[in-house]
């Protein structure tokens, strides 16, 4: 390592400290745009920090030595996404007293408290502002900001192809016009499985919940639905609700514990994620403390994600930020209540309505507006409930849908309505 | 101090670790919010960082003696505003290797190179996230997460009373009856003139600016405009032209240099802060590296200042972001190209509009869009203009108002328009 090299091409802040050493692991679209956009604002950044970052090595699949790099380095980057090698290299490069700044969710999600625990345990740094929101600070804010906060809920919007699917909807497209669309300008990937089916958001919503509520919460845990079976009608009643459908995470503390999901679901008008499109990312934190924050941006793209990574390496070059403390485990709750949106196709027969009802009723799921509208032989009743446990809700639907003059498979979105908090 | 005796209360961390002792400055709103959001969090704290935090001393107007406080505690926590004294602690204590945590915008906007300059010349941490935005993290954003980052531009709702009032007068109070609303509720002081003025929000535009570019920015550079003028007719305007107003600051470069304002802004409905309503504070940051990212949160209250400034105390606790970098000053730029909604009263008469267009026309004043609407005797004039420069936009005002058939001085709101970014 030429260090001396570096202090000589380096800027205001004197030639003879020694530059901040970083190996790359990892040279796709977030890796190439990292490696560019440290080369753009290293002087500006040895200006502040007295210090030059340069990039003394590079993993790819086709070339590097994990060894060489990391003798050579003082931290690691790690946007090769994945879970092995990825995990053994992280943890080896700890136990060598390297810092770790990681985009990885994956890793993060499943193999969180192992990552935790061994950064505490060799006393070195381990950030990850980009593996939840992209561009959006939304981890350092949850681990310096807030973290003398006690929260209360965290509602997110925390996947960008979604949201840009979801907002082509509103304006009318098919979901299968929209994925394209999104293939086409490079929002989705060829196989968009991970994003459109909810596991995407539920790595990163576990992530989160882990920081804000300190239980560790692994992607298993966390349920998930996703956008693929939404229809066109179900927007166009959202909008003549005034609700806007997105697909939104949740991690709250209910019952005595702790509830980590992701879900369709409507928002009223005046929700904060309920004005979010396009492929943003924004995120909702709730406490008694604070009344509400959000932080909304770029979700993804190479750049922005490259920011944030970048933004995490200073950190380290500036001391800072603690892995998270160890776990304090919560109960995890997964029958919650909410209220839920109800869309039946039925026959357009008398007491139709009355039998609905009845069944709901028995269920304990209460209605608060119903519209019938009909169809010709069919009628639609679109219900909104009060909140109901989901368990409740399940056992309702599947008892009415064993009427005959129901004609589909009911379905059933999650509603936030407008509480004033 | 009582070492011992604080470590054998202590928490999970050990009894061995000294406290972390805070002497307070100022016991109003916020200082008494602090103590006691300090007291409910104290055993969160010392389980995340080992280290119990502790307030050691509490000087007010009455009771205290500034240097025992000094001499016992690791940092100050300065709630006290104004510029004197306070000013002189926080220089004595800064010098005294002491690390503070200040809300003061006044002391900040006016004497911040002065506190920069001594923290780095001390080594000791200078924080001042409840400066600006209340519970918003904007600070620690700009200084920390985007510290990589080259930012264009900053769009700032950065006072809770003047939105708060903006938002009641959309909803059609007067100026003054959303004024007496606002001081009921508490978001206004008896003498709200430091808020309505605009004066409030130029003092933390300053600070958000030198934060972001890196400039000097005194109080005294802001150009600023309060709300006080602004008439229902204006708001009825915005509804129906699709515009929010708001009292929005700007921090952007400009023709190589740097402008820095205050005024009633109309945005277009899907700005981001467009939305924003009630006494909440949002700020935009654009760059060309991560797009847009945007901060909302409660702008005000004892509770979620003192939140925003314990998070600072814990910062410090842990380590982290030292006081900005040596200035880099910037030219001001004061006279920039805005877009202008102008409201004319004219008697109405022909001729009328064609004299008024011409002398814009001789000042390159373009109109973008014109409605012209009859009262009587009167007419109004309601027009949209292109980009044009401030000087312009004044000197074609004063002409066009030396017109007979001008009855009322010209009134003038800067527009943020959409722009694909």
């Amino acid at each position: 390592m030429s260090a001396s090299a570096q202090g000589a091409a380096g800027g205001a802040a004197g030639g003879a400290v020694a530059p901040f050493r970083v190996g790359l692991l990892g040279h796709g679209t977030v890796g190439s745009a990292f490696a560019a956009l440290l080369d753009e604002r290293a002087d500006e950044i040895e200006r502040f920090n007295g210090r030059r970052p340069v990039i003394t090595g590079v993993l790819t699949r086709t070339r590097g030595d994990f060894e060489e790099i990391l003798a050579d380095s003082d931290l690691l980057v790690e946007v090769m996404g994945g879970i092995e090698p990825a995990r053994e290299y992280l943890l080896t490069a700890m136990r060598a007293g390297k810092h770790i700044v990681s985009a990885n969710k994956q890793l993060l999600s499943q193999h969180g408290e192992e990552l935790f625990e061994t950064a505490r345990a060799h006393d070195v740094r381990l950030r990850f502002e980009a593996a939840v929101a992209g561009a959006v600070p939304v981890v350092r804010v949850l681990e310096e900001s807030l973290s003398a906060t006690p929260i209360e809920r965290i509602h997110g919007i925390v996947n960008g192809t979604t949201n840009f699917i979801l907002t082509e909807m509103t304006r009318g497209c098919t979901y299968a016009e929209a994925l394209a669309e999104a293939q086409r300008v490079g929002y989705a990937e060829a196989d968009p499985s991970d994003d459109v089916s909810g596991r995407d958001a539920a790595a990163k919503m576990a992530i989160l919940a882990r920081l804000a509520f300190g239980s560790p919460v692994h992607l298993d845990d966390v349920p998930y639905e996703g956008i693929e079976h939404l229809h066109g009608d179900d927007l166009e009643y959202a909008r003549e609700l005034g609700l806007g459908l997105k697909l939104v995470g949740t991690a709250e503390r209910r019952q005595g514990g702790l509830s980590v999901h992701v879900h369709p679901t409507f928002l009223y008008s005046g929700h904060p994620l309920a004005s979010i499109s396009g492929p943003f990312n924004a995120v909702t934190v709730e406490s008694e403390t604070i009344t509400e924050l959000t932080l909304s941006g770029p979700g993804a793209g190479g750049r922005q994600t490259a920011s944030a990574v970048l933004g995490d390496v200073v950190s380290v070059m500036t001391g800072g930020a603690r892995p998270p403390a160890p776990p304090l485990p919560l109960r995890l709750v997964t029958d919650v209540e909410s209220a839920y949106y109800l869309h039946l196709d039925v026959a357009d027969e008398p007491g139709v309505l009355a039998c609905v009802t009845k069944v709901l009723g028995e269920h304990e799921v209460s209605i608060k507006s119903v519209v019938q509208r009909g169809m010709g032989e069919h009628a639609r009743l679109v219900m909104v409930t009060h909140p109901v446990l989901e368990s409740g809700l399940r056992a309702a639907i599947a008892e009415v849908d064993e009427f005959d003059f129901v004609r589909s498979p009911t379905r059933s979105i999650r509603v936030i309505e407008e509480e004033f908090v």
